[in-house]
């Protein structure tokens, strides 16, 4: 695991001053070396300390998009803060829970399955290339009666991917930069960003933290994380995530009813991220096509990342239901049917082969007991701030316990936390404004971990 | 293979009409159904011979980029004609050297690699979760050694991907809608796909086969297959593939330093493709970077796809120089470090160790025989187009042939070759006008097929 974030710890060495406003950057350099033009543009960069290089600028204009990011991804910047604190504190026993990483091992039924597809690739008769972009159809078949069983979803509703997060961005170039889009406030930071990268946005608005042109739907607990829909803006597009990351709640039956009856009123597409379907212990739904009326209105994005350890093996789905159309009556799916072919050349094989073992019979009960250990782990945070006398909330339905600390940032509370525990948290801003004051505690951790860490949290909040 | 095969005709049925061009499409709906409409949207759609299909649609706009293709994804197209010839020809024994898809084994050293890393992630200590999204830190380094060593490249240059059509996508999404591009004409058709996706261009042009807005760098027989950049127009980003897909030519050092000469001049942007530099077998440049400033005003796309047959395992890289800046002076590598960590979360964990094991000593000897095998393939196949007196190009420096038929279409040719050979070939317009009369072979394929096919061309074209 060492080596792992070692590597993360040098490959962003390159991306740090990103998480800086880029309008920062140009004050640092000289601006003699500014000037546009074609021919002159091999200049000697006198003033800067390596005189060796050169100043050549392309006439290519950066794309106006990516500038509007004030930040780098939010998770690499965790990752940033963790290394440094480690380069102050080289003796600290540093404890992450914080980016929502998987570290129990990946049940064996699954590894040898994967083990066996990768030796088989060196024979004549194993071997196999170029597989369909959608997915294998055997995996595609299971997935769907796995998870859509009785919910009118079928194998070639089913688009297998590498991941919940590249099939994000894969949805944003589908839909283009026309379109308006709501999202949960808190969320995963990548509905936002890949919306500002794809030019759905407008800039960044420092007052209240926001981009212009996203609806930012909050949710708090005054509302139980589910937001208010009469004061919700029509938008094209609802991302929503349940159970949510970070929040950690789950939508009920009736919320989610609620949801999709205001899609149909206003003719939107929710894009449902159903990654933690699997972490739900009450009758909340696990799929948004529990709901009747759904397939008209919705599609649903999810992943083995969080049920079988697969964050690194890289495998999830999205479902899109033959009912969902644009305007025009055009079918949602056969576009991104366009998309997977132009732009992604299918999971890898291997993984496909670990990802029909995920849902095999014995696979799935692995799964459970994968997602049951986290729960354990989970509920032991939920316990420890509780007894702290924090408001916690979350945990029942996710990984993810979301922690109170009233009229503090975030940022400074994340701090506080790495500064004198030696524990990685995720600061609940860092998901939007409406994180503002919070804290997300993963439940992703080896227990004996998440019981020193919870230790080290009594004897700090005690 | 056949089950690959029978994946790919099955997952394809959707995409089909999609081939058509989508006007098309609305004709074959009944116009009742086409009335917008939020409140109403749900009708019965009596006229269609399924009545139980409602037709509500939602009230978001198709993105009009993706209304502007003509056509679906050309493999697609290519897979599900050869599966409409064998459901008509059941007996026959079909042979794609279509698509280029790999067919010989993996080398051991490198499924066994992937094999081990598999199975340790079933255990505490080898198991490993996110990585960094720019790739293992020892991939990346050994990928800089092993191709671009002496060349001004580094590790922290280099950014492993899925593969290179994925990295073709990011690119475009990290240029954006506002860049002009110029493709090779023929070319790979993901370039002008995903710029057309992406918005960049205007509509296709029925008269010219052109998308408004894209310059067509016409590459033929006449001009030794490298434009005449005298009659190029300037345009921000330009696409240069070499050795090429589909003509299998590969460009000189003189003509490739032309070719940065040009971009300099004019302060564009070159993304060059060298997935198939391994099969360069005079003196042509491997990497962009042989030439002196490239680093300047290129970026290279490559992928160990066609080297070890990872056509299926998916695993490629993009290698960006630190000198490469906008005009603004930011430096492009820092936007596609925030692409890569917004919109995708590394390759495989297991495809990155099969990497590591590409380029270890014995696994690069490994990769020159399968390299090796192909090229006899190769010159197999220029042989017979030869003796029958065809003009034959490419072959040398590229796993592809391309043989030209003047004065006829090229997908006529192609169905001709079907019907009569039940060999699968790719029709050269499907790369763009300038392959109309042409049609590519290629050399991906066991020996005992390629042979047989070359006997039947005999057969054929005798």
């Amino acid at each position: 695991m060492s080596a792992i974030h070692q590597n993360v710890s040098t490959s962003l060495s390159a991306s740090t001053s990103t998480f800086l406003s880029h309008n920062n950057l140009k004050s640092l350099r000289p601006s003699h070396v500014s000037v546009a033009g074609r021919m002159s543009a091999v200049v000697k960069c006198v003033a800067t300390p390596s005189a060796e290089k050169t100043a050549y600028k392309t006439d290519v204009a950066r794309n106006e998009n990516l500038a509007k990011l004030q930040a780098g991804y939010l998770f690499p910047e965790i990752a940033r803060r963790r290394n440094a604190h480690i380069a102050k504190n080289p003796d600290a026993k540093v404890i992450s829970l914080g980016i929502g990483d998987t570290t129990e091992p990946i049940p064996e039924v699954i590894t040898s399955a994967m083990s066996k597809r990768s030796e088989v690739l060196s024979t004549v008769s194993g071997y196999s290339g170029y597989g369909a972009e959608q997915g294998e159809q055997k995996l595609r078949a299971a997935i769907a009666s796995t998870y859509y069983a009785g919910l009118g979803i079928e194998e070639n509703d089913i688009f297998v991917s590498d991941g919940a997060k590249s099939d994000i961005s894969r949805l944003q170039v589908l839909f283009g930069s026309n379109v308006t889009m709501a999202v949960q406030d808190p969320s995963y930071p990548a509905y936002v960003d890949s919306s500002v990268i794809l030019g759905q946005t407008g800039l960044f608005q420092t007052d209240v933290e926001k981009y212009a042109n996203i609806e930012y739907m909050r949710c708090t607990p005054e509302n139980g994380f589910f937001p208010d829909l009469s004061t919700v803006r029509r938008t094209d597009i609802i991302f929503f995530c349940s159970p949510n990351n970070p929040t950690g709640s789950a939508a009920s039956r009736e919320q989610l009813t609620k949801l999709v009856q205001f899609a149909k009123e206003n003719g939107s597409i929710i894009v449902y991220d159903s990654a933690y379907a699997m972490y739900v212990s009450d009758d909340s739904p696990r799929s948004i096509f529990e709901i009747p009326g759904a397939r008209e209105v919705a599609l649903e994005v999810s992943s083995f990342s969080k049920y079988a350890g697969f964050t690194g093996v890289r495998l999830g789905w999205t479902a899109i239901p033959k009912e969902l159309h644009y305007s025009d009556g055009f079918p949602v799916a056969k576009d991104f049917n366009r998309i997977v072919c132009t732009c992604f050349n299918g999971a890898s094989n291997i993984a496909q082969a670990g990802g029909l073992a995920c849902v095999s019979p014995e696979g799935i009960k692995a799964m459970h007991e994968v997602v049951g250990f986290y729960k354990e782990n989970t509920a032991i945070i939920v316990d420890t701030f509780n007894s702290l006398g924090f408001k916690v909330y979350g945990g029942k339905n996710a990984p993810y316990v979301w922690v109170h600390f009233p009229g503090r940032s975030s940022w400074d509370v994340f701090s506080e936390i790495l500064e004198k525990t030696h524990v990685v948290t995720t600061p609940g801003s860092g998901f939007g404004p409406g994180g503002e004051g919070f804290v997300r505690v993963s439940a992703f951790g080896h227990r004996e971990n998440v019981l020193e860490a919870c230790r080290r949290f009594k004897e700090l909040y005690k």
